[in-house]
């Protein structure tokens, strides 16, 4: 928490909620709340207050990514090019053999690092490991940890569970106001009917924020509606039964009882018209990752039409495994030149919609709307500030515009959560940056020889 | 020319015409070219060498974008979301109410400060005011500028013609070996089968390099194919006849002699089959511009297609009235974003494809291959460099892939043409950028004002 009032001030206040503001400023109360947003000569500072001149620059609410495995942080770049089976086997493979738990817990530190660098203030965390609890915690970010689950072989299930609920049962004594909980079973092609069900009823009864890759590749389809593509020789071999498991997998995981737990649904690139009618009977969210779709060749999601129906979508980054990068305004770019690419229209995804994609509905997609998403008096004040004064931003017309396709993540001036600056000028206050660039220097070299 | 034969070394030399030279180096004669390239351990610097140190970073050949607006630096952001009819009334509308000649040098000098910050060397200006003349030359850059012709009217065919004559004659004059003058009858709305015509004749007979915007958008198909659609209830109402012309855009300059030229075709999102065959039996380039035609609304060109059947293609960023930037690795990036989600497939558009379209590709689209677009000795050193430091770039596994997917054109620290450093660590050598964004605001408060 800030420990006097604090006034930011810049050339443009994007409070999200109303119309950008020229010349604007933020007033931010001791107990981290914003306590006022207007034009600068509408703001009186109270005595003692600190004034924070942030220059040539917008100033928004900090960005949402909902999707993203931070323990990842090492295969940046290291798994180009392979079929999604190869991918993900390499991926865990290469895990097991050459990573144990301090390497995440430096890789999602890491990750935290660039967060805090390209604006993010509030992360949704998929991990094995929930390396990220401590890593967002010691960043001062918000966030959720979604514990990962896996278990295709339905003869684990229970045990499966039990391991889960005694990893959940510890994180939870971690939780703080701004970090929070969750469970992920993964995926279809690892995950067995027994354990998704299983692993829903937890989440209902639990009152634990769940959240599921689905939909996102052809193989996965393929496993779910016949039993075959990709995935089902390798389980086969373990003598695990491939059987027909739904029509789709949105389909499957609502008859086994998981859409009530109102899932947070990964990537949705694959789905049928009453897909989406179940996420919107059951107010499940989704997040769209773009980037990572297109890259590993899965495709692009129906997101405007996702949009269009009401289902509440957030914008994800996934790892940089896949992605390679953590830059949100980037890929809400890319967002809209996918969407505007693949429909052929242009008035869709203008910058407005951009900067509500990556603010208040990411924040709506966590269920933390209450809290954060807008500049808005009463709400946590989660800051970013954008330069616009570099060379490939000017000339500004728009602030908006000029934020989402000229400016990027590496404009990003500050950072702060709840009124705690994190970031500042190219320096990151809460974590140690150059430690940790040394620290990954060794994994790394473990990860490359693993791959070779 | 540089005054002493200089060797660039770095963590990563990509060579493109070879692989990727772990400690690599580049050696550059007075003469301004690659006298030799390898392991730094090999190449011994000769009696009064300079040595560049580039440190952790990937020196590659100079950027080549093969189709951009220089005189359009003032729009950036300023027509988002319109109607494409409208977006381009605007834009001509705007340029004739509150832009005259010298805001165009401005404007073009600006756009070289974007280019020499983000690695590219080469560029193809597609210009009315041709100011990118004098502007490649101050910069010391190396491009093709278009000069634009306009005429949608067959009455004024000749008068246009004789404009373009006096205006090309003009700036031969201007030409080094560096600056090329060439045409570029504008597009099938602005253009009359007679220009076109008599533009492709002169384009042959005077040996001029030609540029076409073609197959870019659905209203210029219409009114090709149909003479009907956006573009046709204007030309009516200034009394030219729309009657159809052809069965597509390709199809129409092939009748009528163009295609002889082996001209630059810019855009080519809407081809049928027998336009790319077209294509190849001519031997001409196309220039890609995936962010300007997905953001636009146009759609995807079919690009790895046109590659397939061996047309040369080139990468260009347009102008960033459209863009809205000039980043060439971002380009390439967004490209392959767009490629591989609209065919849903992992296994083409590869970081090695990626470094050959901005470079060797490039250069064949301008029929430069010759001279630039690999580091081989014998050309000429148009280099760029680019940090792999970056927080958002690290780890490192591969340097192609670090390059194209986690770096972007902010982490360029070194530029240079035919061995004349013309960018190095955040300070453009040969303009004066402060001045310039001065000069750029009263014209850019202008254009605000025009479009308000």
């Amino acid at each position: 928490m800030p420990e006097r009032v604090t006034i930011y001030r810049a050339a443009w206040v994007l409070p999200v909620a109303t119309e950008p503001v020229r010349d604007g400023a933020v007033m931010v109360g001791t107990d981290g709340r914003i306590a006022a947003v207007g034009p600068r000569a509408a703001i009186e500072p109270p005595d003692g207050a600190e004034i924070v001149e942030l220059g040539d620059a917008a100033l928004l609410p900090g960005l949402v990514n909902v999707h993203a495995h931070p323990e990842l942080a090492l295969f940046r770049g290291a798994l180009e090019d392979l079929r999604f089976r190869d991918w993900i086997l390499r991926l865990v493979g290469t895990k097991r053999a050459a990573l144990e738990d301090g390497d995440y817990d430096v890789a999602a530190r890491w990750t935290m690092v660039e967060c805090l660098r390209a604006g993010m203030t509030t992360l949704a965390a998929t991990e094995s490991s929930a390396a990220s609890v401590g890593a967002l915690k010691e960043a001062g970010m918000r966030g959720v940890v979604y514990r990962e689950v896996f278990g295709p072989d339905p003869r684990v299930c229970d045990e499966s569970m039990a391991d889960l609920r005694m990893a959940v049962d510890r994180l939870r004594g971690e939780e703080t106001e701004l970090v929070r909980i969750g469970i992920s079973p993964h995926a279809p092609y690892t995950v067995s009917d027994a354990l998704f069900a299983a692993a829903g009823r937890y989440a209902l009864d639990e009152r634990l924020p769940i959240a599921i890759h689905a939909g996102e590749s052809i193989p996965e389809r393929e496993l779910v509606t016949r039993g075959e593509g990709d995935f089902a020789p390798g389980l086969r071999a373990r003598e695990i039964a491939t059987p027909p498991r739904g029509r789709t997998t949105v389909e499957m995981l609502d008859r086994l009882g998981v859409l009530a737990a109102r899932p947070l649904l990964i990537h949705c690139v694959l789905l049928e018209f009453d897909d989406v009618v179940r996420l919107v009977d059951n107010d499940c969210a989704v997040a769209h990752c773009p980037v990572a779709n297109a890259k590993l060749g899965h495709g692009i999601a129906p997101y405007p039409e996702l949009r269009e129906a009401g289902v509440r979508v957030g914008l994800g980054t996934d790892s940089v495994g896949s992605n390679n990068r953590l830059d949100l305004l980037e890929e809400a770019r890319i967002a809209s030149l996918l969407h505007r690419g693949r429909l052929a229209s242009y008035d869709f995804l203008s910058p407005a919609d951009l900067l509500r994609l990556v603010t208040i509905d990411g924040a709506r997609a966590l269920g933390m709307e209450e809290r954060i998403g807008t500049l808005e008096p009463g709400k946590d004040a989660d800051l970013c500030a954008v330069s616009l004064a570099a060379p490939h931003v000017r000339p500004v017309h728009d602030p908006v515009a000029a934020l989402f396709h000229a400016a990027r993540g590496t404009d990003v001036v500050m950072t702060a959560v709840r009124g705690r600056v994190l970031y500042r000028d190219g320096r990151v206050l809460t974590l140690d940056e150059a430690a940790l660039g040394e620290a990954m220097e060794e994994p790394a070299r473990r990860v490359r020889e693993a791959l070779a």
